[in-house]
């Protein structure tokens, strides 16, 4: 998350009663009777009943490195567009190989659940024969913190930087129905586009209403797939009626808005 | 609506207490002191206290005709990509003006409140020195019936026969959760495709979460704007997480089948 969304989702946790703390790593943790105990490295002491540790999520490499596999991205199993791996008639597929980035165009370490299923369906296909490329991988990601849903797709500004391109990120705020609709909700949009050729590159979306909010997200992702421009948002024939949506959808809107922050910058 | 899906709009009509009577011309309507006595031309007789007409709509074309305007389908102002009429300086656009139609690849009546915007700002745009060109209409629509939301874009399979295309048209009811979550529901989707070519032509969802279906048949539209095959359907990287949808999202589902079944049937 961009930190102005990363803000919000932690306004979504204070307000349901979590502390968040960050920028503090742990020190040690013990046990004291029923309770455990933690130790940051600056000195402060949290008591917990229970620890989730997520501290991200590593390739179970052991199997692949025993069968002389390459390894590539932070240790995952090497593998082509087509899920072979560097030994004949192995293939890999899923959160122990790497993932193609279809902006990149180089292999990340991404596990993602969607993506294990796309790689699985090209893997297995071309087992028995078949001739299929994974199409690669956009990142797209949607999580639900408590009722603030915040979703994900493409390069965000500091990656699309580090990726060569002249990126230009532009934020709106907007109601998710006709302003005179009961039913209207705030909601985020950043989108991520290239200065240069106007390419669509990324966006995120944070708001209330999860699945519509999680389906925007995959409008963009659609477009990012299929190489659409920025502009070319505005121009998708999407649906409207009034308890649903607006005449122009948050993603036209936010797109609109990129197009008029470049001509200005211009 | 493909009769299939008008059925399920029937009945949820029905279910909410609704009479339909359908395939009856309406002979008359009389006051009879607080009441309206509606006659149909097969001799029924019904009262109502309100009478809503919706029969089409037409353009409203005099004014164009008084300037001299050439007509084109349906009496709607004949409008090329630029939203330029036949008369130098003057332009047209939305309900009163033809709507180019981007599969089928020329012009026809439907006016919709999404097209007359996008329409609007292309003329407008052009009317100021821009240059832009509408990018036409898939005639996406949604409508909210009771609990049940129908949408549905492209051509559906009659009218992708009569464009010339030899559609295949593929049903597919599938749960938008995984199975193991209790909120999960039922869902229609219908989707056309080319049999020569694979190009996704059209889909009509029809189910009970409006504005999630809403995006879905926009994931479609965006699909079918950037000339997509349905197996492309497959390779989007749409986002998921258990709450609010499935690894594969539903309209990848009805993609999967659809390729199935054209295998199956060749």
């Amino acid at each position: 998350m961009d930190p102005d969304f990363g803000r919000l989702i932690r306004v979504e946790l204070e307000s349901n009663g979590v502390k968040v703390i960050t920028g503090q790593a742990v020190q040690s943790i013990k046990r004291r009777e029923r309770s455990l105990l933690v130790q940051t490295a600056s000195g402060q002491t949290l008591i917990a009943d229970m620890i989730l540790v997520a501290t991200g999520v590593k390739a179970s490499n052991m199997l692949a490195r025993t069968a002389g596999l390459a390894l590539g991205v932070a240790g995952a199993i090497r593998v082509n567009r087509i899920m072979e791996t560097n030994v004949p008639n192995i293939l890999a597929a899923g959160d122990c190989a790497e993932t193609w980035h279809s902006i990149l165009k180089s292999n990340v370490y991404m596990p993602l659940g969607t993506t294990a299923h796309k790689q699985g369906r090209v893997a297995g296909e071309n087992m028995v024969g078949g001739h299929r490329e994974f199409q690669g991988s956009l990142g797209t990601q949607v999580v639900k913190v408590f009722n603030r849903i915040a979703a994900g797709t493409g390069l965000r500004d500091a990656q699309a930087v580090k990726a060569g391109f002249e990126p230009l990120t532009v934020g709106l705020t907007v109601l998710d129905r006709n302003t005179y609709y009961s039913e209207a909700k705030e909601m985020h949009i950043c989108i991520t586009g290239d200065r240069r050729t106007g390419r669509l590159l990324g966006a995120q979306i944070i708001g209330y209403r999860g699945s519509e909010l999680a389906k925007r997200i995959d409008i963009i992702a659609s477009a990012i797939f299929s190489n659409l421009q920025i502009e070319n948002l505005c121009d998708l024939d999407l649906s409207y009626t009034p308890p649903l949506s607006s005449p122009w959808d948050p993603v036209q809107k936010a797109a609109m808005q990129w197009c008029t922050t470049l001509d200005t910058k211009a």
